[in-house]
């Protein structure tokens, strides 16, 4: 039985998730697509066999699960009805705008009784990123101390504001730091070299609950490429994220390799994991993987995250005891 | 319309294809699996809801497409029976265990006046023997003078006399080179070191039409794992195939970093891509990339590689002009 | 006309700077040699043909030059010294033990009116950070935002507390990178993921005049070996570090290469050109690179960050105005 | 006491080794220069204050060790002439232009009874090669079983025959592999892709006593720069001659690093090694490292190369047995 899935959202993510459904998943395949823009539906809907969907609400209740790939303020509502309809549904990060509504789609599921949330994580089905954690869970490194993250951009045009940069790119690093050492964030700190205009590149600093410390680098403006590495230095030792090379061309008197501009691309493995995994889920009226207690936790590091970068101040995280459900 | 393959062979190879159809080829399923030990197919076929087939031909007549990853011997009988059932077939190479075998399908098939053959040089379609042919064809290096190849196993137990490790492993090569070169080989020089015993590893040097020279080491007992590597030297500079690191660790004195050991690994991306290709053209009757021809060719530069190494001479390879109908 | 040098300290360092004059400084040689213990003043001077000296003092009114390879606590009183005897001084890091230390001897050389003073940071004559100045000053990476660096040696013995760590590692990092910016620090914040013990690793941020940040990574028991990074972030790209590979090896699995553990040989290099350069100067009667003034100021900045690690509040850093006979 | 130098030939070689002795070998000075150019002479002499010398046999009288770096035709003479007055030489490589000429040297060398040759073979000075030399002898990568080398240069005005090229530039490597494996070449084979005009780039098959092969890819206009590359393949695994990365910079898509284009700067090290050496035995009346005998077995298989890339056929390489003398 192959998953009927309903794609909400037809922009560049959605369009993604399409067709890597169609050409890399053969568990699912795309039945409906609504976007509030119907010819962009219809574009994406289209080629695959797939129909128009007028609204969210006839899309939920048609498919079998569902895939949120709409505007991020969107989220929260558009989860909870498919919890409300009892939709398995993947929910592209953040899984909403702020913790408090975060936690509301917690609360409502739990009240459910059945996981039916993922949230779009997808680093952590990264061959690179499933590899390394594998490395730092066998002891090659020793105790983890510090975790170094770097996450670059070409250029963005989503991202814009201080906040935006936090909640909509190292969003990524907030969740997959503490999924790669198994622990929790418990503060966290935010400043920049630029003091005017936006706030591009960003440094952060992590204090983890198992007493390590992480720092991330987000630069969404970049301009050579787009390049996310990590590395963890642990008390033997130390552990890096497999590089990505191409083409090795030695010419007019240097050797180089290109560095691509395209986060899709880069973690095209990574979403088709994610999607392959998730419609197994799905396909038993659950979900796997970043949950969305996860997703909560997420927006509340980002919280205050976005409070240290305004104030100057480190910032605590207490997003409360993990519930046995999520465990 | 999903395209109903049969699957000839449930050994390693004819597992994995079936396993990377089943997972990342939405376009096709498997419906049927022969192999010689029944056990085996059935191992094949049941977790893919597909059934054990009794004999090839019957595999042959009901499947829309067939794959033949059976014994090499058995390549040439199988294919010209596909051909004589009118069935698109994605045969592993080699084509045939010599030229004149693979001739006679290029003859049939000709006959038949449509292409039907693709053979499984899936290296033409890793990305990064892609990206090296689009970096040549761009001439970011200039005129193409020379490719270094290197091939390595770390152990082989099926590559194990002296023509074994040339048609089995070096065909790879053989292949590859006049197709990143879009050229023909014209001759051919094998030695070894090992002069005694089976000769592993191999040195070849080829001649190419263009003008260029290869050379090829082809290693199958390397030991320290799967190792594969193409450099093309040409009058502005160079440009080599991208490198595939895994996590790099620094302890105990070094840095490093894993080499597989696996060839279906390394190439999963290729298999896939092969596959994917393969299932739309035979959903269109016909095939596509390497051809019967490029099989025939292959065999015959294999042939003469072999007379090199046995007589210690330069062997020319000559076998013959591309037929209209392969170009 | 060869400098005669005078060395004071026959430990570690001042056997290293020693052997590097007598088998790669032409221009110099040492000829005499001061140590409390009589025995290890011996053993360095006998195979150079140096004499033993009973006095730092005695050994500064002979020589023409004199090399500062001491304890740390000795260092400023030895340089007052040298500048009291109107004697070209080459200084290991620190210059002194405080910045109010330090201070006392850009007084008295400022009232001798001629640079007598050079202070030991050898970085600023290593082929790779002078590599990467010069591609910085070329703009190849735009304005500089952020800098990362890391810091690593296998086990120390002499770094043993928390401020020592600063004043005897980071130290480098604390004058190379706003040589390398053509800056000034005007802020740092250390902190450390271990709350008890020794404050090992150490993580720092650094504010700079020119509006960029830093970040600083030092871990003096990182148990792998001694690793030094730089990579500076500009607005256009990135520049990082050369790396110092070693021979690469591919064997059971893995492929690579050793890290060394010795910062001596790590910057072999380094040593040797301050040294060729150091003795030009000297015999010119005056110093040239690191001045007492640079060497002051990465005090001041050390003690700042040492109260920064105490408090857990980031500290400014003002060591006023440098004077027109520094620039 | 410092070594008094003769330096014969003030072309580019001649100057380099005279600015290596200046700022790096203390033990040594240059006290004399000759070259048919006076003004040449004069030019290197001066900022050394050594004097021109008129006649290269008024240089061999009154220095203590001669350095022979003129043009090719010009060495076995000169060297004879430092036989005869009984002074230690260095001499460029190749020794001489013939086997024959260099045997000559064989001859006269061990009639006087004592070792004052030494061959500018400074490869075996290389802090790569000879770390790769122990990597080998320490049995990491097993028994060796093939040599890959590269030797690349951006253009070469100076080797540009095709016999120019192979004792002008591979017979670099005609040297260091067989040193590498501690071995003897037996027989050779060079083909060029470059049927017509000077054969650049040229492919080289080696046979070697112990069973190994090695292969050479010499391409002295290779356009992009300097590129010296050496990989053992042994019957455990692989060891690489070190990489030289420069600055790694990642701007406008990506990632790179320089090539040099001068094979001076490539082997500074090597150069200065070869010369600290060479003095130290000079001073002692002899010779170390590369030999009159190394230099002509190395002769002699360049001609068996010459010879086969003009025949089309391998060559053998018998020198006869390595006398006592050179043990």
């Amino acid at each position: 039985m192959t998953l009927r899935v309903g794609l909400i959202g037809a922009g560049a993510m959605g369009a993604g998730h399409a067709t890597t459904l169609a050409t890399g998943v053969p568990a699912a395949r795309v039945v409906a697509v609504h976007d509030p823009d119907a010819g962009r539906a219809e574009a994406v809907a289209g080629p695959l066999g797939a129909r128009p969907a007028a609204t969210p609400g006839e899309l939920i209740a048609d498919a079998d699960a569902v895939i949120v790939a709409s505007p991020d303020f969107t989220h929260a509502d558009l989860v909870l009805a498919c919890l409300a309809a009892g939709r398995p549904v993947l929910c592209e990060k953040p899984l909403a705008e702020t913790a408090a509504d975060a936690r509301k789609i917690v609360e409502a599921e739990q009240a459910g009784g059945r996981r039916l949330v993922q949230v779009g994580f997808m680093r952590r089905y990264d061959p690179g990123y499933l590899a390394l954690k594998a490395v730092l869970a066998a002891g090659v490194a020793g105790e983890p101390l510090i975790v170094h993250n770097v996450h670059r951009n070409p250029v963005n045009h989503t991202s814009v504001s201080d906040a935006g940069i936090v909640t909509g790119s190292m969003i990524h690093e907030l969740d997959v730091v503490p999924w790669l050492l198994d622990t929790e964030v418990t503060s966290i700190r935010i400043e920049s070299p630029r003091l005017t205009g936006v706030k591009d590149p960003q440094l952060a600093w992590l204090r983890l609950a198992s007493g390590a410390m992480a720092t991330i680098e987000v630069f969404v403006n970049a301009g050579y490429g787009y390049d996310v590495r990590c590395e963890v230095v642990g008390s033997r030792g130390t552990a890096q994220l497999p590089a990505r090379p191409g083409v090795v061309t030695s010419v007019d008197g240097a050797t180089g390799t290109p560095v691509g501009r395209d986060f899709v691309a880069h973690f095209t493995d990574a979403y088709r994991a994610e999607l392959t995994r998730w419609a197994a889920a799905a396909a038993d009226g659950t979900a796997e993987g970043p949950s969305a207690w996860d997703g909560y936790v997420a927006n509340a590091v980002a919280e205050a995250g976005i409070a240290s970068l305004a104030s100057g101040t480190t910032q605590p995280v207490a997003p409360g005891d993990r519930p046995a459900f999520y465990r």
